[in-house]
């Protein structure tokens, strides 16, 4: 049996998912890569924390240039996260002619070309399965089994915290700051959650997505955000009286090589696939003109799926040859220049929930205002006084298919009527037609 | 741009699929293989046939000489299915050193071996994406994105026709020969449709996944098959009072080195995703000990979606340096022996209907017979009437987890007992867990 050396950066969640695997697992991925891996390195901060699995002690380091100058390494996985010093370790280490495996979303997001770039300049290989939707292959699916697509759309439920809230929400009729402090205390969401329920993780994972999907540069300040914390109990209840359900989708169209770039809560219908993906699950739904739907369902988190795709990438390094130089797969997001519409130009239907005086003529105010604005509406409906003593009704209502612009322009005239209180909501709402 | 010539055995279904986007998406194909693909030859049997696409006269042929001796062609597609004779065509071209992409689950659960190892031996690289679960790129998910992992559990809905005809039969209450009537006259089933609603499509690749996943050999006789003909609205019906969907599945799990293999219509909750996948859909949902749960959508088959993973084979192929030798990947499906249990040693809880005499004391006739088998029963459900000069009653039983063996001798006890006029059906139930 071949024997390899390999280094990781890191032992945090993911790092120790992908100790774990590699011994836990040592026969099937022996006999699957054709050599035994020896950790030979790990780099972390604290030597003496303590970490949940046994690593022997002289393997752990806080030196980089340990990992570097030892030429018998001859591959590093990347699991520390972030921006520095993560990508000066990984650039060092390119040229030092070891081929890397990263998780490391944010950094591909941002500063992705450069280690691609880096990457092929040196010849070595280069895989990151686990930087989107940890498990799922998605990464792979896209560049290795979709290549015969033009890809039209995805649809990605891309992180796990907001999935797992909204489902809670959803299910358990619960508001938003209870099911967050419970996600906190058991640990699916961080103390401070505002990467995930803000949509900002989600952001980063849509940009190279898309990035990938639409073989196209993707500038994440380009992709569209908005997190989950608005949404309240009753939007879930009247989601559910449309037959919907809402989610935090990333969504990616290319429409004849015009895209959009969005990240926000969605209404769709109960009975797409994605509707049915709840608890911290992830699922990315892919439309491409000779595939059509293809959906990815599976656990986008957690130490040993995000462990799975991070080793499964050291395998499919291993069976190709490590000697042999440039053996890079072709970098694709090169391949198209694609114009990023602005969310104005953005096409939906919407639901939008407003408070209004309960006065006769209200109605008719509203809806003029969205007539002359070209904003068709499929329904409006009255749901009863907020309470008695306010005299105020709640309104929702539901557009037809129109521009985001127009929206826009027709909330703001909304503003400006006396007998409107309040615009309490709007959602986007996908029908995936 | 490089060029390189291919040729296709085969222009039906598949070989369109193929056909039409490599023309349509020739951009993408040019961009992401490097390489301008000229289709040089097809083979039928057919000259005249119209084939919804127009083809360049010269290149059809009837003869396989002319691909096998053209040594400019330097892959060949083979989508004309059966095993003679594309075996042979494609071991020949096999041995002219032209790499292979094959659509054919007959061929490959049957005589796989000898085509790997042919492959192995020519140092030719031989994909097969398209064998199952056509669009969906389940092969390359288990051999290039599951190889962290220790496969435990394997469950597939990987036949659209019976999948189209039970979603009918659940959601429009419908009975099983109208629907498949009807599947007929729209091209979902075939005149033929016995290899379908029998099972022996899903077994073909059953024993392709589960041989991949499990990195063993697998006959396609050790694969137990039940088809869907016996379901009948009244068990759509009752699966639907307690929670359940029926869904053809192939299932495979491996206990602790011993495998099971099964195709049968199985009672799943109506919660699990399995559950939700409709009309001529296929999944295929798997357990791995690293990445968890993980579940594969999409289409089947069909020409395109079908074509598109047979040209995403191509483009794989053509990424790799065509001109060298032996640049196969790893064949996984003889790493370990595994023992296949027999059907009789499986584990399941069971739904079983039966009709009996409406009298005093048939009751404890029944669960006595399951009592004294160790079948310890969790429900017995009494059905009402089945017409009232009759007299008869139905039962639905529903068992713990069991021993098949247990349950089949049960079952013949039942048959002994005068007050037992029939079983009616006998579904295993899924509990994924
Ligand atoms: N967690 C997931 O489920 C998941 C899923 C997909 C992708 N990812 C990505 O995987 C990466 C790692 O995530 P994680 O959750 O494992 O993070 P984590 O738990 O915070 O672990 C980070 C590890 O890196 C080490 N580290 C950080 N900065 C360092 C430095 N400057 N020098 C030396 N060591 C340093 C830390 O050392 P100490 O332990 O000594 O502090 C720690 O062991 C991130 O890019 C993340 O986005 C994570
Ligand atoms: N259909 C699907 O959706 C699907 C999905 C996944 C996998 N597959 C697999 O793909 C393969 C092809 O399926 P298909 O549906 O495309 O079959 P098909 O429509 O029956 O087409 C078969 C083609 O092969 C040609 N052919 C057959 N035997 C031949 C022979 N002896 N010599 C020359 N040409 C011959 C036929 O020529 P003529 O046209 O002249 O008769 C025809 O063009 C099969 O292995 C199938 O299992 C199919």
């Amino acid at each position: 049996m071949k024997k390899v050396k390999i280094a990781l950066l890191g032992l945090g969640n993911v790092g120790r998912g992908v100790y774990i695997i590699l011994h836990q697992n040592k026969e099937e991925i022996m006999k699957r890569s054709g050599y035994e891996i020896e950790i030979s390195k790990i780099l972390v901060r604290d030597l003496n924390k303590n970490r949940g699995v046994e690593v022997p002690e002289d393997i752990l380091t806080t030196d980089f240039e340990e990992i570097l100058n030892d030429d018998s390494i001859k591959l590093v996985v990347e699991v520390m996260g972030g921006i520095e010093p993560a990508r000066e370790y990984m650039l060092r280490a390119m040229e030092a002619k070891k081929h890397i495996v990263t998780a490391n979303k944010m950094l591909l997001a941002t500063e992705g070309d450069e280690v691609f770039e880096k990457a092929e300049e040196m010849g070595v290989m280069f895989q990151y399965e686990a930087s989107v939707a940890g498990g799922i292959p998605i990464i792979n699916g896209i560049n290795e089994n979709l290549t015969a697509n033009k890809v039209n759309e995805l649809y990605g439920i891309v992180n796990g915290t907001t999935n797992y809230i909204l489902s809670k929400m959803e299910l358990e009729q619960l508001d938003f700051d209870s099911v967050l402090q419970e996600a906190k205390e058991k640990g699916y969401a961080e103390a401070d959650p505002t990467s995930d329920i803000e949509g900002y993780d989600a952001q980063y994972k849509l940009a190279i997505l898309a990035s990938l999907a639409f073989g196209t540069k993707v500038d994440i300040n380009d992709v569209y955000r908005e997190g989950i914390t608005k949404i309240k109990p009753i939007d879930m209840k009247y989601a559910s009286d449309f037959g919907m359900s809402i989610k935090l989708l990333a969504i990616a169209k290319d429409d004849n090589g015009r895209i959009e770039l969005r990240v926000h809560p969605t209404m769709i219908p109960e009975t797409h696939p994605l509707a049915n993906v709840y608890d911290s699950f992830n699922a990315i739904f892919i439309n491409g003109n000779a595939v059509g739907d293809l959906m990815f369902y599976g656990r986008g988190a957690g130490d040993l799926p995000t462990g799975s795709a991070v080793v499964s990438d050291i395998i499919s390094i291993l069976r190709k040859n490590i000697e042999v130089e440039n053996q890079n797969p072709i970098i694709r997001n090169n391949l198209w220049e694609k114009q990023v519409k602005n969310i104005d130009e953005v096409e939906s239907r919407y639901y939008i929930r407003v408070t209004v005086e309960d006065k006769p003529g209200v109605l008719g105010q509203i809806t003029t205002i969205f007539g002359s604005n070209r904003v068709s509406l499929k329904s409006v409906i009255q749901k009863g006084r907020k309470n008695d003593e306010s005299h105020e009704v709640a309104l929702v209502l539901i557009t037809h298919k129109t521009k985001e612009a127009l929206i826009n322009d027709s909330i703001e005239k909304l503003y400006d009527l006396r007998t409107v209180k309040d615009i309490e909501n709007i959602i986007r709402i996908e029908d995936f037609n």
